[in-house]
């Protein structure tokens, strides 16, 4: 059971800014939670933190994965192109948020990933990850 | 550690119609998984389901609980009194959805509840509100 | 062959006001007609009026019969829950309204019953009904 | 108590193809239909199919007729200037569909003729055409 | 001289909650101040605290009273039933908000009551249902 | 000097019906006052009343004139096909409308030929043809 | 306590013009029930009609006034101007409109001063500007 | 029969600037070729140049004239207050445009007076006063 | 492998008029270019150029053909009736344009045709029919 | 080289009021910066401040300068009148505005002046007409 | 003669997933394809698949080429950033895709490129490209 | 005092291509009048040029700066990850474009960076960036 977590763009600053927003843990300390809750669920997980949209893209092909954990963050609201890698690879997908995205911006309302990922977790700040783990071992237990 | 679980309209028609949709669990299934986890997670559950739109908002009103777990159902695009509810009482409050509302009519994507919830947990089937369970339990701990 | 007939909100006041748009009959006198075509027909009715959405889901959701004549009034134009109702219990309705809807406030053309309703009646009085009957009866004798 | 009966544009091609959609009776089977029924109702009907929106025009224009049934096909959708025949000549028309219109694309939910029309019957296949025969009937006898 | 005071949904909670938003006082408090001015004027009003869109309804097709002060709360924005209840009896109402609607939500920019009211009184707390009992006594007062 | 007046569909109506709307002159009356002008003011005028679309195309295209009038009544609002025709052929082209479209159907507003047309003169009734003369007279003459 | 009371353009037409919407009292008629009332609640009022955008501006911009009561008719839907210069004196406003400008054209839901005012009276004709006199004792007097 | 010209803002500097656009003639061209025909047709013009909305709203106001031509220039699209002016004063108007409105950008397409005004004449140049003057003896006439 | 090549409204004056768009090509030269490579290709061809949307609709009904080229033209953008009558013969149909009808006018974006065609090619000027041709032998070949 | 600077209405209560958004500098304080900048530039500047659309339409009308800088407040979003006095006398002018407009009412996004205007530069507070000072100065030395 | 042809995100993966919609041929299958006929048509092919916005910007802006086909694939509807790369370099451009975009999502209906592109050819798979390049050639010849 | 310039995709083709619009100055001329300019104000200037918008997005996060001139050229209008980099930075940032981005097409007036800004510049060529260096001087000087 490999499970594949992607965290996108801008997240690599979490903890050190807006900590009003996305609270005090730094991506490290969200990636030690998931992995300590990966390793007591018996799932494998690789995380990955991109930038950059192509890369984004490249790492949803390569397809070594069972399931997928992704914030796509500011490109929830404006990549077709990962949409379209998640079409193509076509393993279950779930989108997960920090914030909840619908008291933001307006343009924070729209994800082009919502309808084509197994499901949507947000607003539960770090936590989301780890119900998303949580929701992915019970998708690939049936 | 109280917790009120309100299923809204029509959902005590699962697993007896629109199986392909919802799945064939029927709402008393779910209910027992829901009273299950909750009492490993040390949580009082109560639950509800209501068809009418002025018992939701005087079962959220009542506010005899530490924390909400919804899936308003067909209310959740057309509600504003049951969301009106919800911030008057101002009790930590969770949106769950059965199937992805993402990929349905085009008038399931808004939701009056969405920014007034701490989360929405969407598309995992009855494993949504296990999930929001264990978001309660995260939350309510702190 | 039995069917159910709804009345929407406010219908309990036709022939008491709004005379000029809705017509002279008042509600009795309509269903006295609706009865008597209905045993022409060999169709046994049942009609209700009901001014409370909930109430009307929960009338749907008993599916004690074969087939549906609603004219939903108000609720047409904003009812999910009503909609969700008819999907989940999947027998034949047929959506009526007495006056002809297009020719009046812009919110009234929308309609949330016209896509999941076999078809919709709208603009002839009274004898909307009727034409429901009869269509009833031509749908479920096939 | 003359009725004219105008089938729009492609509508001779009924039975012929998607049959899925329209149902396998042809334009001639429908017509036999209506001409049966009209004559039991005591009314004299003459039939026309028109592909071209002009003779569509002219054929009402004519008003040699009591009332008229009309199926404007594709132009219920984008011809004012029938929507302008109907209005000028002032005899009660009636709106009908053979499929129920909403459950397709967008751009069929607009019709120009609704709001001229007396009222509006659609969804039911054939039966559309002698419910509206019988709603005519209803409106010439009062 | 009779008046029907309707306070609509989650009104029962004033002075409990978001007492940033719409004070002090509780409902009880505005009554009695609605009450003392009302026996000032001559006003027989008879008050009711209503969470179910239907049954407002049916305290508005009662008809009872000579004119309606109503603040409908959330259903402003999204019960085209209570309008259609207030077109059918026809008799004066007169729609008042505590806070101004305007300066909140985009969607509570819109009323489904406001052009089948009198007028609209909007923003000036409990005073907002003292204005109203001014306004009726002068329009029943002609 | 020779100029093409093209009367759209249904305009072979006026002064039968609806003459609340368009006045109690008929076509037959507007013609000879356009005659009587035109020989006034020394030009030559061909008079067409068309229902069909592409007749009016095809008389368009014919460019057997030095300017033209035209009411395109209600394919004003609808025909690209009689747009790309006046484009084609380059003369100076008049809108012309009897009645002021601006107060009356939202779907009057949009002209398609309003920005390829030389001007637009509307609402004087059949005053309108008459200016449109003299307007042709003024612009040919530079 | 000082009121400034502003009538916007063309109400000094009242009473002369559109009786039917505005009623036959003359603008001098309102102003001296004003005048009365404000004596009676003990309030010093300043009244002022003007048709120029930028005389309002500058008469706003005085702020010699503790509260002000306007009716800024057409320039309600147009002037952010007015609107910044309630923003800039920040003393307590209150719109008031004689008639119910929800029942007119589209272009007049729209306000401009409706979320800078502290609250909103229309509909009740010259019993407007009372009610808001009534409401300005009010705001003061706390 | 007297008639009152009212030329917008930035109309004096016809002749002087954007000649491509408005051509060569000065306000002043135009003003006698207004004359002059005027004196043929019995009609005593006043003429004003008026950059300034609130006096354009007082000039209408006076209504000392038969009818009115009008030419708003930006106030076209932008006052609902010289709109109200022409409705409460009632007097004919006729809208009148130098160049084609549709023709240019967007915003210009939308008149406030359109539909309070007789009737409209734009894009036939200086000419298009004239062609007012000629729809104004007609109207007169009557 | 016979095929039908349709040349919508106006294309007649194709080379005639508005040569800066459309070219110097006659219809004539292109339909000798597409006569030359359809007998290089194997494929008879029959080319009409119709100006009626009717005779369109009634050219497509008779499907006397392996596949249909239309250049809609005008009808591109407005004719739901000529739509219906590729769905209803539902033979494979190329949708070709001369110009690129995305560099002009907003409404040209729009095609009723688009997505009940195989294909689109768009822009290439006479060459676009050629590639069309190409298009129907591969897809005739498969 | 002769620099004109117009400030529009409301920006002589600069300093007084709303310093949170405006600063504390009054209108008088930064037409003082502007002057010494200016003088060390070599411009000649008249500044103005005009409360009313009418007299800066007069004002930009004179062209006695050079190059125009103007902050049209609340008149950059309504007044079609000022952006034609622009484009009538067509000096180059930049746009300039204290605050940055896109943080603020979504109403405040629309410029008429945007695209008649060299250049726009908002957000840098009294450093915002400075910097235009600059950039006229590099315009006018090309 | 030189063509560069560019592959967007995600067509790496052509025959590999989503065959229903794309096919079964993997993209070195249509390279193949692509370069038989570019040597038969006496054109010099450069092929690149590449899935990062800011590389097929640079590769675009190389200008090594004398015209260009490229299927943005998912860029097509979000990147400004290539049609700004497109304008810069001026070449002659071709828009292409597999399958026809206008019978997808919405969102697939907007094209960034189509209007600084010749023209534009989808839905036609693999062939479409082989059509581009025909297309190429005979605007190359020119 | 450091400060970092970036200029977004296609601005290394400054100078060589759309000189029309642009201007005949490369990038390198734009570069050099900015680190003359910057080293007579004291600030230290690094300047890059990234056509992907990862790599904007990492040369923001960096932050080894004290303010940010970047002109986003295309992403301005669709890239929220570098909205988000900007926000998570929190260092002042100002938008400049040497364009007058309100003349050109309608999508390039939404901008994701105007809001989070400081300010804009736009509509000046290479003088936006002089502009902004001044800009940058003053706020950093506060």
């Amino acid at each position: 059971m490999k499970v594949l977590v992607i965290h996108g763009p801008n997240l690599n600053l979490l903890g050190k800014r807006e900590t009003g927003i996305y609270g005090k843990k730094s991506l490290n300390d969200i990636n030690k939670c998931i992995s300590t809750l990966a390793s007591e669920l018996g799932i494998k997980v690789r995380i990955l933190q991109l930038n950059n949209e192509g890369e984004i893209i490249e790492a949803i092909q390569k397809s070594d994965y069972d399931a997928l954990i992704i914030n796509p963050a500011a490109y929830t609201h404006t990549s077709i192109a990962i949409r379209d890698a998640l079409l193509a690879v076509g393993k279950p997908a779930i989108e997960v948020h920090l914030s909840n995205i619908y008291r933001r911006e307006e343009f924070r309302k729209k994800s082009f990933m919502a309808d084509v990922a197994v499901g949507q977790i947000s607003g539960f700040g770090p936590e989301s990850y780890l119900l998303a783990l949580r929701a992915v071992k019970s998708i690939l237990s049936k």
